[in-house]
């Protein structure tokens, strides 16, 4: 093996490893977070919309979910286009509009938050760098702290982007105290991700499943096997998966479900059981005993994502090694993608 | 060729033809709509939320764009499971809930839309089948009138569903009533369609995008292929496309880009050429001139989603065949879907 070689894919394997270290700052902060949710809770928003690209699109379904779960209120994905393309001037009254961005560098994030702010909305943005164009633009800006993200494919920057919604949107920084703790007994399971990875080796297809709360795992995971390994990646929520992608389903093509200990996950399991039932090739990511072990069955539901999505990085991690790619640099990629 | 395989699709090749019919007879009832929409209107909804599965979903995405451009309102794309798997009960005062559904049987849909319809909600149930469970949850029903679909893979209630929607959230049926003969023209374009097939005969992945509007058809098209064809098909809007899965692209993944006249085809045009600048295999729909020629360009932008669809639902029908598969029964998939 080369030095070269060797160094593949260092940037990201190292950004992996401080996910611990970077949610326990993350709560070491979370009286700023509160403050700034408290600031929110006052205008007594409605309705939640958000708005986000990429890796931190599945950060905002994350939130959604959370909203609609645990505060009763409707949240939406907003497509910026409608506001940047089409010129669209909704009246943003009652909504909090959030926007979540890695680098805050995309204008047509900084621009759609402009103008949902000039349209009423209480504007949120959650980003990895202060002085960028979102934070700027947002009245109030949440900065993740997670230290430089240099690998193209984020990973530190989606668990903290995860917990920072988390505090944004109403959760208790007691009941995520033990999340640094899991996140680093989960990483500590590292072989068997990287026995998983052993067995797609020449896989061209996979499928990934999650429902509720880990439909944003399932995607996430999904866009990390794209990326870094160039995998025909392909998530669905564990209820859509009956209706018509189940045909393009066979012995073939593996299929990665995240079954968490959970209401998601209840739901989920049943269909999961008849997809075995005909004979694909499941992988299951959850829970103490799933193929792929997460820690933290004794965190609530609504935290299981920051350590669902650990195995499935450095599964994502090790295949691209094994398929002689540079996880660190995919082709085709940039850091900063710049949509107008 | 024996008369099995003569048959094999004759129950969708059938009912894409029946389209500019379907079409025609909803605009004859487009004052039973109008009337909808202003009950509607008087309620001064201000958010729209939108509950849909499989197919519908994508007549849901088009329904969400359509609200936020022309209406100036925001809407979101409601995740069931928050209401029926979480047991949220959000106050949904101020709120249009619409669930679209072909069948209107899948008990999650009927069951969410009446938790809606308790939490204040205005709710509308557009469906093909007037008695179901969704039309008798929903405080109003609007029935497609598309006739009996029987192929499992939905195409006349797609596009029916879209022409609904136009017309209850505020579309002019005046604008629309070129509708029917553009459909009949572009579907006269089906060699055009069955060629592009032989070109995909031996493919496993392909990618499907567009912008805007056009995502929508970017979606449907993408599940037809997967539903008919088991191929794995990924859509992504064009924006997206940059923030990640382009890594996945080379010349071996072949990419079907939707660019019809208007500001979504604009905003796309300059990432499908940067794609094809990198070496891939592009096959644009829409527009007079078109790999894939769609009508109707002196129609508004907001339609064109009704027309870009029909080349697609040809390609996959031919295709399937080609396959050696029934595209009237795809494996593993059943005309009704009940998700819990």
């Amino acid at each position: 093996m080369t030095g070269v070689v060797e160094r593949a894919g260092a940037l990201m394997a190292a950004e992996i490893e401080e996910q611990p270290a970077v949610l326990a700052a993350l709560l070491d902060r979370a009286g700023e977070l509160a403050a700034v949710a408290r600031a929110v809770a006052r205008r007594a928003p409605r309705f939640l919309l958000i708005t986000a690209r990429g890796t931190s699109d599945h950060a905002a379904l994350y939130a959604k979910y959370l909203t609609e779960i645990t505060q009763s209120r409707p949240a939406g994905l907003v497509s910026p286009s409608t506001m940047t393309v089409y010129g669209a001037r909704p009246d943003l009254t009652d909504v909090l509009y959030l926007a979540v961005s890695q680098s805050g560098a995309s204008p047509d994030l900084a621009e759609s938050t402009a103008v949902a702010r000039a349209c009423g909305a209480t504007t949120v943005a959650v980003t990895n760098a202060a002085g960028s164009a979102l934070a700027g633009a947002a009245e109030f800006a949440v900065e993740l702290g997670a230290g430089d993200e240099r690998a193209v494919a984020a990973t530190k920057t989606y668990t903290a982007q995860l917990l920072a919604l988390y505090l944004l949107l109403g959760g208790d920084a007691g009941a995520a105290a033990g999340l640094p703790d899991a996140a680093a007994r989960t990483l500590a399971a590292a072989p068997a991700a990287h026995d998983a990875a052993a067995r797609y080796r020449f896989a061209t297809r996979i499928v990934t499943t999650g429902r509720g709360y880990s439909y944003a795992t399932a995607r996430e995971g999904a866009l990390k096997l794209m990326e870094t390994c160039y995998l025909s990646a392909h998530a669905f929520s564990t209820a859509d998966l009956l209706h018509g992608p189940v045909a393009m389903l066979d012995r073939e093509v593996p299929v990665i479900a995240v079954v968490s200990p959970g209401r998601g996950g209840d739901a989920a399991r049943p269909v999961v059981d008849r997809l075995r039932e005909t004979g694909a090739d499941v992988l299951v990511v959850g829970g103490a005993d799933g193929g792929l072990a997460v820690a933290g069955s004794d965190l609530p539901e609504e935290l299981l994502p920051v350590l669902e999505i650990l195995p499935l990085q450095q599964l994502a991690w090790r295949l691209a090694r094994d398929r002689g790619i540079d996880p660190d640099a995919p082709r085709g990629l940039s850091k900063v993608t710049r949509t107008r």
